[in-house]
């Protein structure tokens, strides 16, 4: 291994280890949550209550993190816009574990018909509105920042004249959930606050068309992959 | 070494700093537990009473963060499965802490008799059985989630044609533990509230089988090391 | 590799964990800022008013943090003075982001006429003194610890006989912020209290100056590249 | 590099990975203290008078930290003892940051007449004994932890065949605080509650032995340097 490459080498695991070390953290102070350790059996369970909630938070914030590991595996240097977009994923990270708990916290304690606790009530349509604005637009900023990277990782790879169509395959992955939150957020900011309740919940299952549009993106994949 | 490796070496290497840094913050909480810095002697004399608690549960998550460090051992190579595993353990890790403080907490305030400070009081059976079936849940699932992880390590080292009986004796050993966790919360939940005070250490006193169900391990261990 | 670069490879390997696992904390300490998780929507849109602060720390901090980066691709080696410098880095680091935070939540206050919301109001002259002459010396304090490193990495290099040119332009670079910080401490202590209002912004405009003295280095560095 | 060492590397590297983590957590806990981000200048110049106690303690638990790193530069393998050791002197770490804090925000508070402020403030000789025993025992179980480890590395070195001069030195060295720190929580203890204001220094000045210890033992380990 040459010396330019080992000291590339170490600015990329110095980047990696700042990421990884942000994201424990951000995990760890989803948990906290500004509460204390619980000091009775009703604490207890009050707390214990909160882990659907906090499960998909840490799964879906497990799922970012991932996407930038995965990003690592496709761009081994360090370049500078590789740097500053893995920060930008790091503080959007940061801004977004405060909607994302209060949305899964509203879901569940609504799903459970209140048997589960939710530390945020929401009390009307503007709350929903605000909700879903923050929620969506937080969602597409990260995975837009994902989406970045991994076309930033297709330029590098492009330039130095090696194979690019995993990168370029990865970028097109997460432009998908970067457009349906974008969607979302704009859904939810155009309804009228007048339209029935029921409505409301069309900005949240307008999330579960990941899973229609995967595998349209897959054919996608599969039909341009020598593009 | 091959690019491949390099790139499975690297993902391999920020799971587990994740990982690290994750169980890092964890016995960190534990030990602020929602306090401040104490302020007094009175207060800082209080804290050190909690010394005792505090070094069982440290000792004990760093038991199982051990357990995820023999696995890497076993298991170089970087999969779905084994990190989907290593983030439910994680996952796992943070919720334990709540129930584990309590536990050895009013234990150790119960054996000093209130010399040492239980920042939390048990004031009936009732109470008794929620710590013990959370505790023993929380315990179960952890060692649960080791015995898949060393299961999927047997996996992955079968199917590349390379000797798995570290990986299948480990999985084994972590059995007990689960198996046992289970039991004690199976007890403490099937034990009517009327049954006497003493009644209620038996669920307690079943994690000692570990000492007595190690040996019968090993020798099963012994035994079938061909199977 | 030799054994003994292999241990100076590890002990370099764990400042840098040290460094970077605390630059992660500092940010996340950053961002909680001693509030809790907003539980109202009224809440979150108020956290959600700081960002554009909570941006611009963030990516001050990040910038220094990245100045440790680069100097580690100067100076592979594990040396005392090394050490303690980038301990000194973490320790000022932690003490620099009290007044930075107060400085830009400040400034987006005031800039946007109080819809952006600022934890704290400067009440007078007075208040406006403190906060300069603070916020000066820390990013003074950051800048010539980091020049102090290169210079370090500069009579390592030219102690083994290699090229050091790299280290000393980087060191020349990181005199400037630490010059502009410290002239601007000063503006701000012998600045009468007495004068208008508007002056207080010299203090402030004083670190736009970077941008000026930035092309005049590197004329510098390229004239005396040789020196 | 064999497969056996490359897994003993990485165990090494995981340990030292939590270890890392842990000392950059505790250090910030220390930073902040229980207490919020200050949010008037008042505040903020109340918060900056806490520097020099803080960094005496900054730097004081780097001390220890880095005694960890020139372990690990003396034993590169990972054996079961050197791991519980290390997790032991994570564990007092935690504890030792409670009394290290007060002590010496108390002592800057009392030099400076009161200008810089204690959180805490002494109110008899009962308190100074409390403070003194804590802070000497926790002193001595850390380097006393320290001086195990390297006791440790010797013992490893020599059932290798190799060389463990350095090791047994770094071992006496530590020995040396150690044996002061239990000295001083003793001198503590038993001098009545009664003697006049001045003696209470007496415990806090023993450790300034350090400094007169330190050439004994450079010229006992240069003496029996082949022992």
């Amino acid at each position: 291994m040459s010396l330019t490459e080992q000291r590339e080498g170490i600015e990329a695991g110095r980047l990696d280890m700042f990421v990884d070390g942000a994201f424990a953290f951000i995990l760890t102070l989803l948990l906290i949550g500004g509460e204390s350790i619980p000091d009775s059996t009703g604490k207890l369970l009050h707390a214990l209550g909160g882990i659907p909630a906090f499960a998909v938070c840490f799964f879906q914030i497990a799922f970012f993190w991932h996407g930038h590991v995965r990003w690592r595996k496709r761009c081994l240097g360090a370049g500078a816009s590789g740097r500053w977009l893995s920060l930008l994923l790091v503080f959007f990270a940061m801004i977004f574990v405060y909607p994302l708990h209060m949305v899964f916290s509203g879901v569940f304690s609504s799903i459970s018909g209140g048997y589960l606790p939710g530390d945020f009530t929401v009390s009307g349509p503007a709350d929903m509105r605000t909700l879903f604005v923050c929620y969506g637009l937080a969602y597409a900023c990260m995975a837009g920042t994902l989406a970045l990277l991994f076309s930033d990782a297709a330029r590098v790879a492009a330039r130095h004249g090696l194979d690019n169509l995993d990168a370029r395959r990865e970028m097109r992955i997460w432009i998908v959930p970067a457009a349906i939150g974008l969607a979302s957020a704009l859904v939810a900011l155009l309804m009228p606050l007048s339209v029935p309740g029921w409505m409301w919940s069309v900005p949240g299952l307008m999330y579960s068309l990941l899973f229609l549009i995967g595998p349209v993106v897959n054919q996608f994949n599969r039909r341009y992959a020598q593009a």
